[in-house]
């Protein structure tokens, strides 16, 4: 952290820009914020950032992530952290007639609530991403809209996590 | 699960009856539907029996739950599976300034919202569960109520979890 506090801010952004998908103005926007006494503090800044942001901005957000098993896995076009991600969840390793499953159910839930399925994959496998994605689209957009959010603080406190602790 | 699909109602709900806290109905909602393939589809089946009961056994199930820190926690009082959860996320061991801080953010987020905050505390810590309070008690009472019962169907996995697994 003590690096993070201190260093410039390109650097900053280069460091931490990717811990929210494709969001690097959520780093911009608490680099001047700093210093931060721990990882954790700097998380709640960017959060807090995020709220802050409103509607438009969140929807946006939500909007940059991949699908879960989608094309962009197919095709190798994930971000680094992605990759690793849902590696880690054992999408790369899932089974035909899952991904099949996985992808009928990412449409379904586009098409429901305008924005991509979002879990914290690190902390799901694929059995449990099937079922939260079924269950979850009886969900009201709003409701989703917040898990949505919710994932993704998950996420970034990971990504943050991989970054302060080497 | 083979054990669990084969015998009588009765042991089904003392093995499974509390994987929901205070909320027997559940099990009880899903046993003649037995057997199931895995203890996934039995958390999926009761997480629908949850989803179908309505507004109101929701919110009594969510009510259900003590406070995280409270006063039944400090009295011993809790139930075994949530003195082990609240233990394993570090609040057993807290400073008073935290404990003291979850007491009053309890208090805010309980008047808020009418009902505890709820979070699934073996996959937080003493850190990441104050985030999580400051930061939900701005959300609005409809996604509070899906991010509790999200939350509840986490803790009811990793309890059922335990049971299966041994």
């Amino acid at each position: 952290m003590e690096d993070l506090n201190a260093c410039g801010e390109e650097e900053f952004l280069s460091r931490v820009g990717g811990i929210f998908e494709h969001s690097p103005w959520i780093a911009r926007a608490v680099c001047a914020a700093r210093p931060f006494a721990s990882a954790g503090k700097l998380l709640d800044a960017m959060a807090e950032a995020v709220r802050a942001s409103g509607e438009e901005a969140q929807l946006a957000l939500i909007q940059a992530h991949p699908d879960l098993a989608g094309r962009l896995a197919r095709q190798g076009q994930l971000t680094a952290e992605s990759t690793k991600e849902q590696g880690a969840a054992g999408l790369s390793q899932a089974d035909e007639a899952a991904i099949s499953r996985i992808n009928e159910l990412n449409a379904a839930y586009q098409t429901r609530f305008g924005f991509p399925f979002i879990i914290c994959a690190r902390l799901n496998n694929v059995e449990t991403i099937i079922s939260a994605m079924e269950r979850r689209l009886h969900n009201d957009a709003a409701g989703e809209k917040q898990t949505a959010l919710e994932e993704i603080y998950k996420i970034a406190r990971l990504r943050l996590a991989d970054i302060v602790e080497g």
